[in-house]
């Protein structure tokens, strides 16, 4: 290994933007539907989701953590982990990705998680919060909140967890799509839209309105939080056509100063690139687009190096459930950077100490600026 | 060549979706019009059409076959291309494909192209045929079907048909784009749709009526026929962006599990890859986007292998007329299958073993599970 | 260097759509902003614009020609800049960059721009003008020209121009964006819109009037003008999907037999490859996704040579202020060819007369015949 790959190795990442791994075991039909991000639905019987990017990569690289050789066939994969079972498979992912900082997302199906302090025993990093600004709303829908209290609600509520948190985080993208008015809503407005929204909700509310969504935004921005966006692929809910990041340009006109952290963007990755030299706020990932695309991560990580500039991206790898995925997500993406790098570096295109310190930058040096950690 | 590459240079194909080769002999011309997709226009005095990535494709990998040098001038591949006559071209070049089994749709200006029973003779292989919905309703048209009776009569005809195929294709995409309302018309919908599209259709019909489109879709869907949907390039009577596969979300999500098969997709084949993941019913292949990209098919075909699971990707040429595009979309597929997987497999990403495995999946066993081959 | 590097390296380039270098000195504050299409904000104190692909390829390529080691740090190559002055610096870039003919966009702030002799005598090349259309309906608000004259007015004031021009161009992107109706106006319309811009247009007009813009279209067009128009990136006054160059089909396919040519097109370029083989009028460039990639460069250059015909396709830096972007563009896109072609030639898939020839076309030939220089 050449000195740049011993480097982008070794430089313990940031994963800005990840959830908790399982604390339960799981059956084979389980993991396997953890690797596909897309369909709800159960893989079907002529198929095996190990046939895929994902999959391959999983053989690839996370059966010698597991004692197996490189590719070994997913059946000996899948009794190999069983054989360990979930916290020994945990600790040996968590503690191999090589990251200091994991910014949790704690506000999606928590139960059968690791919170922040299990995501540090278990990896020997630091964990960090970030708020749901939905599960925020949905919390207060639970608490039965009326229409009138909501909107002072929802501000104190963001207020408390902001103490211990260090960014927002919004999924309109599952619950509006970006084509939409995305000013602040008025007062009146949010009273009117809470108590509709509040009134239906049920035991298992799903903040869905578009006025709601919009105030949960515009408050976190009046807090100064950094804001993170799901944007680009995730599963099949969305429009994916309706969530390309171009359309939060009004948005981002009309933004104030906060970080904007645009989360995975993939097959927008290019257009996420122009937004972050178009606006000085403007940050962005290729989050999900790493692990799901496997070898051709190479590929995708090299396509986000065009229009940004170099201390506008970030790490994550938003992974969520098997730790394969947190662990998974930092090889790649130290794989993906080696590579290109390395190739421009041989070419004479980018000198060796520059691609040093890009690679830091991104690795780790970007996100702590943002999120001041 | 290393043993992955010849295993790739020497599976059987089925191609999926491919048209017959002429029986006529074309002037020059008409062959150079051929040999661009977009455009129905005369290629202008001032260039030719050889200059462009197939015309270099096709003198460097066909004039071989007609005996001529790699990279022979176009005006020797045309004058030994004529020389040779169009019978003895099209059996070297269906007979050099190396594809097992054509999947022809035999819908479209057939008068000058091989039949089912041609394919067959020239190449070697089984012809199987696909049935074009639009092209049903147009024969309907012809045959004095009155409004009222047009739901049974496509119905029969279409169960008539479907005896002998093994799938159904909508080219939609040509007449209404996909952003529209793609759900089941209610049946007095379709008889007044019936009525005013008969009464207006003339010698030369052309269904372009949404409600009779979507009632055709939804017609080979209760029968449980593999969809055919053309996505992406074509030529220019189609409004490329209205063509998006992902403008499909809703249809695919109302859609009972019939495989359904996005063609071409090009240069929205990672919206298809994404599609292919999110629901197990969609499958997709590049297509057109091998032919018309020549030697930079090796990294479209990259592409295509992001994020669907190898059991949703499918061969085909989509060639329609001269048997160059027959010979060169087999040719191209593998040049770009063993090119890329043999760097993964180079680089230690994939195993030579999963390599072949996903090769073979591809060139033949996943198109023989859709359409029960 | 082989062969085919040399000779796409000694090519002469017509740079067929740029702006005039910089008459005055800069502090570097300016200069990183120039290095930033996107945004016309300050750059950030936390970060540096030379940390881009564009600034990293500055270090690169340019630096040598101020006499500085490759990569030199930003300081010593500010520093250096800064003590050779503004006219050594345009001399040595403009000189270097081996482009025979500038066919320059003189409608956009010129005031601190070399005119067309001032590019001339700098760089030993010839210059030719393109006449922007907003800028001649702007001239005319200046001049108090009435709502009922201004049809006239604008067609005599392009017809004196079209005198000594080889093109028009229209920025419509940045106006209104290309999904509007972009048919001619009828002459009533033209004068009653032209009356309600003009009332309004004060001392420094803008015309973001949708009639007047496609008159000003039309007109060019009438005049068989070839048409340069913006399309995909620029800053941010944009909206990048609204000028994803598809929108323009229905005016494509209405349009008669005048040159269009899409500039830049990033990141749409496969698009505006589909509509040059669709149109046998359309042509493109990569234009800004040159420079602003950096050694990314070499991969967009090689996606524009997808469905595009080969006579198709153009060079343009658009290049406006530092003279590095003139000497970079035209540097980088030797790069890419001589990289992109030099791999197909020794892969065997073109043969080398053939990439000579292909990379000539488009560094000089296909813009002589385009605009009859």
């Amino acid at each position: 290994m050449n000195a740049l790959a011993e480097h982008v190795a070794a430089v313990p990442l940031v994963d800005h933007h990840v959830h908790g791994a399982f604390t339960v075991e799981l059956e084979r039909a389980e993991f396997e539907g953890h690797l596909n991000e897309g369909s709800p639905d159960p893989i079907p019987p002529w198929m095996t989701q190990f046939d895929s990017q994902l999959g391959f990569a999983v053989r690839r690289w996370c059966a010698p953590v597991l004692d197996l050789p490189a590719h070994a066939p997913a059946d000996e994969y899948w009794q190999r982990r069983a054989e360990l079972g979930v916290e020994e498979v945990t600790r040996r992912f968590l503690g191999g990705a090589g990251v200091s900082d994991w910014i949790v997302d704690t506000g999606y199906a928590t139960s059968s998680l690791l919170g922040l302090e299990g995501m540090e025993s278990a990896s020997g990093g630091r964990a960090h919060e970030v708020v749901r600004l939905e599960a925020l709303a949905e919390e207060l829908a639970l608490e039965n909140v009326s229409g009138r209290d909501y909107a002072d609600a929802f501000t104190a509520r963001l207020a408390a967890r902001a103490e211990n948190a260090v960014g927002a985080k919004s999924i309109l993208a599952y619950r509006t799509g970006f084509d939409i008015d995305l000013t602040p809503p008025s007062p009146a407005e949010v009273t009117l839209a809470a108590g509709r929204w509040l009134d239906t909700a049920g035991d298992e509310p799903r903040l869905d309105d578009e006025v709601l969504i919009r105030f949960g935004l515009h408050a976190a921005i009046a807090r100064g939080l950094p804001l993170q966006l799901h944007t680009g692929i995730g599963d099949r809910d969305l429009d994916l056509h309706r969530v390309n990041p171009l359309h939060l340009l009004d948005f981002l006109r009309a933004t104030p100063d906060v970080p904007v952290l645009l989360l995975h963007c993939y097959p927008y990755h290019r257009e996420a690139g122009y937004l972050a030299q178009a606006f000085p706020n403007v940050h962005f990932d290729v989050g999900l687009g790493i692990n799901h695309t496997g070898v051709r991560s190479v590929a995708v990580v090299a396509e986000s190096f065009e229009l940004a500039p170099f201390a506008k991206q970030l790490y994550s790898s938003d992974a969520w459930g098997p730790p394969e995925l947190h662990y998974l997500g930092a090889l790649l993406w130290r794989r993906a950077v080696a590579t290109t790098f390395g190739r421009w570096v041989a070419e004479g295109d980018w000198s060796e100490a520059d691609a040093r310190r890009v690679a830091t930058m991104i690795a780790r040096d970007n996100a702590r600026r943002v999120y001041r950690l």
